[in-house]
């Protein structure tokens, strides 16, 4: 069973959407099973992570900015392509370090995830963005 | 098929269970497949690596810690959520940044891992922790 | 159903073996499921990126060598194992960053990659290496 989630993200920073695929794993009518998120874009992650508390979120987005800073930023010299803003090329390099896709077994048509963990999207870009993410449940 | 395997960890660093996950594997009954772990917490990680060497895996813990230093060293004064300790939100990056599924075809009741691979859990805490590791094999 | 691909890398960097994967896919007579990539080795990675840059592409390449140096560089004077040459713990760090396992949804036989990804294996090793990537369709 598939589907495509669509998200709307507002700038750099995670987007939480733990709660709509859970809805659709408890209305997939599948009781045990596997499943499988797959961001289908080359400039944000998926992540799981911490879903309580604002300030853990936010120190999320400083480190991951403090490693890999905008083109224009002067510890970014190195960057060469440059061709589609500064947001762009730190975009790709977040991306490629951080997950593409993620698996988690569902257990009476449930997510089994842990306490603490929510799902979410990590955008990279400095602007607003339509994302899509496929799931497959199997 | 699903279980849930329970680590006992020591404290920062890379705790092996590549054996256990060999024999659930092979008592299951299932020839082929896709086995699939994930990490129920959010700051341990799942690792697949070379399984030889000590110096090998006292670099990656070395490593990690220089790249995501703990939050009473004056290299991370811009961490803000401080309120668990100073291991708490380090743990949550290094979570973030390392992989919390791992997926490894089976094939004739046994893991396809390379000859040098092995599965730890990579403990990001201080202190030992009792981890939760859920396995789906379909 | 399951295969291993076969890759000859030319040192670090990208090798893209997109095609290759679709054909197998498309050829399998599997209309819907999940395609898993997995690499069997602790010295190389699998990522999915932006397939229409070069200059994109190298820097990836600078950023990771930036991020891990040669153990031969003064930056990496903490690295304590060194008996397989000054490239060997690099590779292997990168290697834990970096995914060792990726899953696809694929729908009416085709990978549901977006546009701009392509998938790749990533040679961390200084020298050309013979590389296996076990793959699961189910």
């Amino acid at each position: 069973m598939q589907t495509v989630f669509i998200l709307a993200t507002r700038g750099p920073g995670l987007t939480e959407f733990t709660a709509e695929v859970a809805r659709w794993v408890a209305g997939s009518g599948v009781g045990a099973g596997l499943l499988t998120l797959f961001v289908r874009h080359t400039s944000c992650s998926l992540l799981i992570q911490e879903n309580a508390d604002p300030s853990a979120r936010a120190d999320l987005e400083t480190f991951l900015g403090r490693l890999i800073p905008p083109a224009d930023d002067p510890a970014a010299g190195w960057i060469t392509h440059r061709s589609e803003g500064p947001d762009d090329m730190p975009a790709h390099l977040k991306a490629a370090l951080l997950p593409v896709s993620l698996s988690t077994p569902v257990a009476d048509g449930r997510l089994r995830l842990g306490s603490w963990q929510g799902i979410y999207l990590w955008e990279h870009r400095a602007r607003p963005q339509r994302r899509e993410v496929a799931a497959h449940l199997g």
